[in-house]
Formats: C-alpha cells, structure tokens, sequence
C-alpha cells in the first residue's frame, strides 16, 4: 500500500475528533472553511486531505458531519478494533491505561506486562497484570500490533526487542531512549522530558 | 537570539541524557561515533550540533563527558532552574506531577491549578493546588514561564489565554486541542490519542 505522510493521517485524526465534539453539540453539517478555522489548518489543506479517503462535500451544505466522521473512521480503525500491550504498569502505565480504557474509541483488549513479582497476577481496572516473560505466549492468542512501553530507560530497548518479537508493528514509546527497530515497525516517541526541556528553552528566548 | 532549529534542541537533550547514563555506569570519555551510535544519529550530525554550543572533542580522547554535560546543561537549562506550572490535577496531572517532582533536573518550583473545589486547597506531594483564578497572582509572584495543560480539551484555549496572561511563554499540552497563541509562545503538542491512532494505523499497513 502507498504510504500516506504521518502529516495527512493525523490531521484526518484531529478532523475526527473535531466532527465527535461538533456532533455532540447538535451541528450536523459544516463547510471545510469552518473545520479548517477550528483545526488550525487552511481550507485548501483541509479539502486535500479529504480527498485522501475520497471525500467531497457538497457546494450547498458542506460535509454532513456523521457521514465524514465514519468515512475517517473506516479509512483509520482496524476494523475489528484494537488490541493494545502496555509493558510498564507503574504511575504512568497505569495513567495511559485508564486513559486507553475510558478514551480511546476504537479499543478491542489491553494486556498488561510488567517484571515487578509483586505486580504479577494483580489487576488494574479489572485487567490483570502478566510476567513480560510471558509475553509471546499471550500476544500469540490475540490480535494485538500495538504497545506502550512504560519502562526505565535501561529496558527499553530490551523490551522492544521481545515486543517486536511477539508480533507487534507499531510502538509508542514512552522513554527516552531512541529504539533501533527494523523498517515494518512505526515508533512514535512519547518521551517528556525532552519536550518539556525543549518548552522550558524556547520560554526563555522570547 | 538567533533561533536555533528545533531539531538542534531535541538531539542536544537527546546527548545530555545520553551522557548521564554514561556517567552514573562510571565511564568518563567517549568519542562522537559512540555518542552518535547511542543517539541514533550520524557522527557528522552529532559533531555539528555539539558546534552550536561551542564544543569540540580532543582527537586523542573524545569528549570529556562531565564537562560536556555540564556544557549542554549551560546552555539548554534556565539559570536559576525551571518553574511550571500544572494546570488540570486529575490523574494525568497527578502523573506528570510526580514525574516532574521526581525526574526533572532542573526544577526549580511547581504549582498546581484547578478548578474542582474538592480539590482546591488539598496537597499532592506536599504542594497545594489552587483556584485557577489565582493563577495570575500566584504566577507573578514567581518566575514561572512555562505550563503543562491536562485538562479536558473543551477548556483547553481558554486555560491556555490564561496562563498567556499570566506571563506563561511555554505550554506542554496534552489536550488534542490546536491551541491558537501568539508567535512568542512556544508550544508543544502532547495529546495521546492522536500518536496512539497514527501507531494503530500505520502498525497495520506493514
């Protein structure tokens, strides 16, 4: 398949969320020039970026809102929804749990891994907390291509290694280690510290 | 002051956590190539961003990693230390909290906001969290310049006119909201859900 630039896809995601919340609130159709002022974008962007999934509005009422928030929907969604590991159940595995857990739409299962004996066999949210030795074994049985790694920066790389093992193809990588992955595997790096340093320096230019 | 490329910034981050690692394992020197190997990026790269501060290695023994340390903190850290603010102390903010509290080098202060009157008033390790009302009056007390917002993404904009009120030049946000600010506002964008669609999608295609 043609690879499409990280750029249009996420601005199709920022689009959802836009027409979820415009939903919401009753509206039920809105012109590009409308989702290009609230998205931030220009309008021509805005109607480029439809076309990628083949959408077109109509010249009188624009886009029908539910109508184009389930065209980028089949167009980003696995369509079975989305199994997801997170490796690292401390503070902030646990807060990217509840957060996948409440918020993210499209979410079919979680597992959770950790190395903590103490951790082993407890659950969070009603999920229970496997060995990440176990890891192959329990990806195996599902459908799950995408983990959050929460781990100290010293297993990180480890951890991809056995991740990327277990089948998975796109990670979220939550440390500030760069992981050396190979080509089929997407990385998106979550770390912050290096953005919050890069905030704090710019803060200080202006 | 010339804008150095944001890119610069992040790799330079990248290299200064890099060589604290290096250290804390007991290793005292090391060569661009190592540095560039750990980084991820190419020694030329690595040599030309260490140029921008003003550091060159000895061709016998690398760089001293102390004192490349130290230098990279010269230049990228406030002088007198970072302070943030928080804004939005649900289980997000509780997290960055103590991720902040606990890992950032060169904090300085934090102060906590939010607009849940059971919460305004209560302590999170050890630091009270306030009416976001006061924001403006607490922020000129000290030399805040910078501001992680977690709070649900309908108030984001207008949490954000605040704290530029207050004097904020510097926003982690971790809402999926595009927030409009002025030009001498740094922003970095740190939502969730948006990297975590775009790792599910592209996961797919490989």
């Amino acid at each position: 398949m043609l690879k499409i630039p990280e750029k249009t896809i996420q601005r199709l995601i920022i689009y959802r969320k836009i027409l979820n919340d415009l939903r919401y609130f009753g509206e039920t159709n809105l012109f590009s020039t409308k989702l290009a002022k609230i998205a931030g974008y220009s309008p021509v962007q805005v109607r480029s970026d439809l076309m990628v999934i083949g959408y077109q509005g109509s010249p009188a009422r624009g886009y029908d809102i539910d109508n184009l928030e389930t065209s980028i929907g089949s167009f980003i969604d696995a369509p079975k929804g989305e199994g997801i590991a997170i490796v690292g159940v401390g503070k902030l595995g646990k807060s990217m749990l509840e957060y996948c857990y409440w918020k993210c739409p499209n979410l079919s299962s979680i597992e959770l891994f950790d190395v903590d004996s103490k951790l082993i066999g407890t659950e969070v949210e009603g999920i229970k907390i496997h060995h990440i030795d176990d890891i192959e074994m329990i990806l195996s049985q599902g459908n799950i291509r995408v983990a959050i790694i929460t781990v100290p920066p010293e297993n990180a790389q480890d951890v991809a290694g056995r991740l990327i093992l277990a089948g998975i193809k796109g990670i979220l990588n939550y440390t500030p280690v760069r992981l050396k992955v190979p080509e089929d595997v997407f990385v998106e790096e979550m770390d912050m510290i290096v953005p919050l340093e890069k905030v704090s320096f710019y803060a200080r230019q202006s």
